[in-house]
């Protein structure tokens, strides 16, 4: 299991526009091959920042996978727009995890 | 619940030393009031970048308990000195959160 990891700075006047169309857009991502799971977070110092974390099976169910989709044309229509700069996206393997 | 989220770049040559002291220093944190939960992830793409992701009850608690302790100038001590450049840190409320 693969994490996909990106900080996503949405346009100043844009967050709740945005979050509208990620709850319309998670469908997408939700039934592609691969898919585990997803978290949007929103940042408390700037609400106009968020992190996206997904799980995906393999690192290739993202890059290939998804990336090279019809679906992927539609989410990148429904939220690609929002971001400014568009996002740095990189892939994390889980060393520690540890609960109290 | 927040989300304590930091990319930590790792000096050269030092990925090896710096999980070592990660896990020396785990307990540290996990002794902390208000502390969840953490997670450390390496990255795919740059062997020497780790994802930090730690669950707070309250920000303050990361903020002031954590920073504030005696027991984070020992965290500072055995892992400060690996990154360069210092990391950015900020946090996170979760909006959504899906599984398949």
């Amino acid at each position: 299991m693969i994490t996909e990891h990106a900080v996503l700075q949405v346009r100043p006047g844009e967050s709740a526009a945005f979050e509208a169309a990620f709850a319309e857009a998670s469908p997408i991502i939700a039934s592609m091959h691969g898919y585990q799971g997803h978290s949007l977070l929103q940042c408390i110092e700037d609400d106009h920042r968020y992190l996206l974390l997904v799980e995906w099976d393999t690192l290739e169910d993202h890059t290939k996978g998804f990336r090279g989709s019809t679906e992927y044309q539609e989410w990148k229509t429904l939220l690609h727009h929002f971001y400014d700069p568009f996002p740095e996206v990189d892939h994390y393997r889980a060393l520690a995890i540890s609960e109290s």
